[in-house]
């Protein structure tokens, strides 16, 4: 048995909050070789209510907090909102490859759509940016958002399982597809842009089943950005991204290999430990273990 | 006709948010002379998921805003999660008196029980203070409390007259009334402890009016808090508050008579002004006009 040690690189994994542990868990099962590093900035969340300059400032802060103290080589933005707002503002504050979780759904979209028309859903804030949007238009596809700002309080409630929660996805559904028929739009695809939604993907796919809307592909921008990571890794893509130079060694070497190897994993936020650790587990789908608990300040 | 001019207090209202907003709504009714400087320190909410500390800081900083730049001579902290874990640390960094809601929330829930055993509904945070709890004991009352974290959502939805949050609703209080049988309790009052759910009033009345559970009475800590500080003025009970010495005029005084004089009305938040604009109508009833943008840093 061969052992990566100090080779294995570090994946910093950055979110407002916890959701992004979907995003992390997703990582692993592309990555499992990599060290991780994830950041909950909880003290400053929710980020989605906070004005642009604000979120800049937050994740920046939280970048170089993974970047500068825990060593990450490459860095994934597993939030929404601070890959919608401040994606530029991260990159300038680090110098290492940068991933947030659209241009991931986007063109995980793009390859799934036949129609080339798409539909989003996310959280108030990630659609007030037009991010999915932009990003799908660079693909070529015309994407109609919707805020659905009662499915993370669902998720955290843990009724991903309540016809409670069946009803409201086939509400916001249907208004959806009902502002996709005015708008002249065939959709064919289902883009879940919120880190908290994979854990919906059974309920949302059998709301889909019985017909509202009927045959729409879900895509979980969660596992777009892991299989993105993946290529990237795989690919020596990282020219594609700026910052890549610090990355003197093909990452791609560093984590094939040796599957026997566990995954290393470090949980810090910078508050409320408590529910972390009580509601990580179900994002993460493993024990979230001990999470370190780190002042950024403000 | 008399003019207060500029005998009119000032009364400081502050929340972390702007539900904040239902307890101005009622404070301006029972004192409609008052000139109202409200804080919603949007920059930093939600309060709830975060530690006592940091709370306390946060409240501190609002508090001393409405009274230093405001001018404040009375404050109300609408605001559950302040009220509950930061009414020390607020009462220390100001020299004016100082209100919370959950102490008027308790004494009105010992003046309708009559069996002695309550309910509270209430977010996640305060109900893990137990505030409600321990103030009700204070007063003679064994109490019940319940996280609800749907029902802010819902509220800021719009959905106040849903069937879906009709649902949520009578789940809850099953949840709770089951858990009152079960530890022998004979509950005939509903505190409401959270400064969104007056506007759930109406629905909460109508599930408990179709049995579910029977025969309760609904207190909103909201109403109650502009009651006792509409008594406190009237009465002068100041001396029962502590920094009551800067009131050397009996605001009574000052706040009667002149019923014609137009309520002043100022709003300020620490970030998403467009949120709370757009929202914040709702909670006062009234346009809430034009947010003052502050920065309090952090």
């Amino acid at each position: 048995m061969t052992t990566v040690g100090n080779l294995a690189p570090t994946i910093g994994v950055f979110d407002s909050g916890f959701g992004g542990l979907t995003v992390l868990r997703a990582l692993i099962q592309r990555l499992p070789q990599a060290r991780f590093a994830f950041l909950g900035d909880t003290a400053r969340l929710p980020y989605g209510s906070k004005s642009r300059r604000t979120i800049a400032r937050y994740a920046a802060q939280s970048a170089q907090f993974l970047v500068r103290e825990q060593g990450a080589e490459f860095l994934v933005i597993a939030c929404n909102t601070a890959s919608a707002l401040a994606l530029d503002a991260i990159q300038d504050a680090v110098p290492v490859p940068v991933l947030g979780v659209i241009e991931p759904g986007a063109t995980a979209a793009r390859a799934a759509s036949r129609t080339g028309d798409v539909l989003v859903i996310a959280t108030d804030a990630t659609v007030h940016s037009h991010a999915y949007a932009a990003a799908c238009r660079a693909h070529g596809l015309r994407a109609l958002e919707k805020a659905c700002p009662l499915l993370v309080p669902l998720v955290e409630e843990g009724w991903t399982d309540h016809s409670v929660t069946a009803e409201v996805i086939r509400i916001y559904l249907q208004e959806l597809t009902a502002e996709a028929a005015a708008q002249g739009l065939n959709p064919d695809t289902l883009v879940l842009g919120c880190t908290h939604y994979p854990l919906l993907r059974p309920l949302i796919e059998s709301v889909i089943a019985h017909g509202v809307p009927a045959g729409i592909r879900v895509i979980d921008s969660a596992q777009a950005t892991a299989e993105m990571a993946f290529r990237l890794f795989g690919r020596q893509e990282f020219e594609s991204l700026p910052g890549h130079t610090i990355l003197s060694t093909c990452l791609d070497e560093r984590v094939g290999g040796d599957t026997a190897h566990p995954t290393e994993i470090r949980c810090f936020a910078t508050d409320s430990v408590e529910k972390f650790e009580r509601l990580g587990s179900r994002f993460l789908d493993r024990p979230v273990g001990k999470v370190e608990l780190v002042d950024l300040g403000g």
